[in-house]
């Protein structure tokens, strides 16, 4: 049986995540539900990686075995149109017989979207994290830094998580301002937030990752830690010593790359 | 009593339109009802333009005659506070005694957003028409010069529509094509739709004249109608030679001008 790879988009926000739960819509679910119905045979789908209910994707991968007449191309379009607007597969081959979405990954590209200003556009307010307090941009990419490389990364680990090694790689942690002009339709109106951007590629991501060190830097953003707190969290391996989880809907898996 | 002048931002997808309806929920409803609960009296908003179901606003201006003790800034803070965060108001103001958001409009500014590709991005399902068809973007471009100054545009009115004067003035008509790398997050991913955007700005717009000007464009973007149809449907005044309604999801109010 031939090996899919599939690359889908979704919008988090009405999901209980990626990975099917025993209550609650799944992203999962959906796609081997669709995947079932269209091929007469239970279907097994395995993402690249876990996203979080409420966490958006623009290019999580999956592979899944399966028996079918169809061509890639009728495959695509006939899931596509079984599964809701909020899901969407935008790319599906075949791939080699090894393919493996989760194991094969080499790396992954999250971004982080924050809103500022007082108030938070109606547009944004899946898509980002609102924060109202002034953040200082300069002292955010300073506490980005020593992230860069291998490290073991177990302060920023989600409490309770029970992984062995937590050690990864960061090969990008940076901080992207608006380009100007382009925010639209996210508010030319006046006091209508804008945003910022953090962007983390690395080869794995401990659960929760991306968002305690997102809400490390906004602690640090708003001042009321130095930007050199960064660093000595990491040090610490201590959950306890970073900031809070940031939420959910500012949090977007864009790409895996194998 | 003081009048003040709102600016607001919404997300219409879970409304009945910007005016009160017998049943549903609309914008102007709302804030009517956040206004006459901070204020004790029952609060009558006017809006510069009729959103429809569906349709967005960045800059919708509205007033409103509210007598109170509280400052424009606390005003603004406990509107917010009591809006969903579909609604938003992006500045409040007190205004000239005699200011009125309908009457004293004197031009309106909205876009209307595509989206193109085989496949709509979950993110643009909302805001955007996802159009399959490939799109002439030379072809819509010429078709919306003889839009441009004053007509008579009954064949872009909606059908059973009851305006005496259906003469408007139309500033500016043009197609904006998406900015380079500015697309974010509204896919990078393969296969995910890019964007067209018209801007039609003018002294005041019939019930559907927008939605039916882009419908009439994507028959002429698809190659089933030449450029030069746009300005024949104009010359008809025929509603029934125009193209069909363009779905409201769309369609933003991004300014009013005074």
């Amino acid at each position: 049986m031939p090996i899919l790879r599939l690359t889908l988009a979704y919008d988090g926000s009405d999901f209980v995540g990626w990975q099917r739960q025993a209550t609650g819509v799944s992203v999962q679910g959906l796609v081997e539900s669709a995947l079932t119905r269209l091929t007469g045979a239970a279907a097994v789908v395995t993402g690249a990686g876990r996203t979080d209910a409420g966490v958006h994707a623009l290019g999580q991968v999956a592979s899944a075995r399966v028996s079918t007449d169809r061509s890639p191309a009728e495959l695509h379009r006939a899931l596509n149109a079984l599964l809701p607007d909020a899901v969407r597969v935008v790319a599906l081959e075949e791939a080699a017989p090894d393919f493996h979405a989760r194991y094969g990954a080499k790396a992954k590209r999250y971004v982080y979207r924050l809103a500022t200003g007082d108030v938070c556009s109606p547009f944004e307010r899946r898509y980002a994290w609102h924060v109202t307090h002034p953040l200082e941009t300069a002292a955010m990419s300073e506490a980005l830094a020593p992230l860069l490389g291998r490290h073991d990364f177990a302060a920023f680990q989600a409490t309770g998580s029970r992984v062995r090694d937590t050690t990864r790689t960061l090969y990008e942690a940076r901080l992207e301002e608006p380009i100007p002009g382009a925010s639209w339709p996210r508010g030319p109106g006046p006091g209508v937030a804008s945003e910022l951007t953090f962007v983390l590629r690395g080869d794995g991501f401990l659960r929760h990752m991306v968002r305690n060190i997102v809400g490390t830097l906004v602690e640090i953003g708003r001042g009321r830690w130095p930007p050199g707190q960064m660093a000595a969290v990491l040090a610490s391996r201590e959950r306890r010593l970073a900031g809070p989880t940031a939420p959910p809907q500012g949090l977007f898996l864009v790409e895996v790359e194998y």
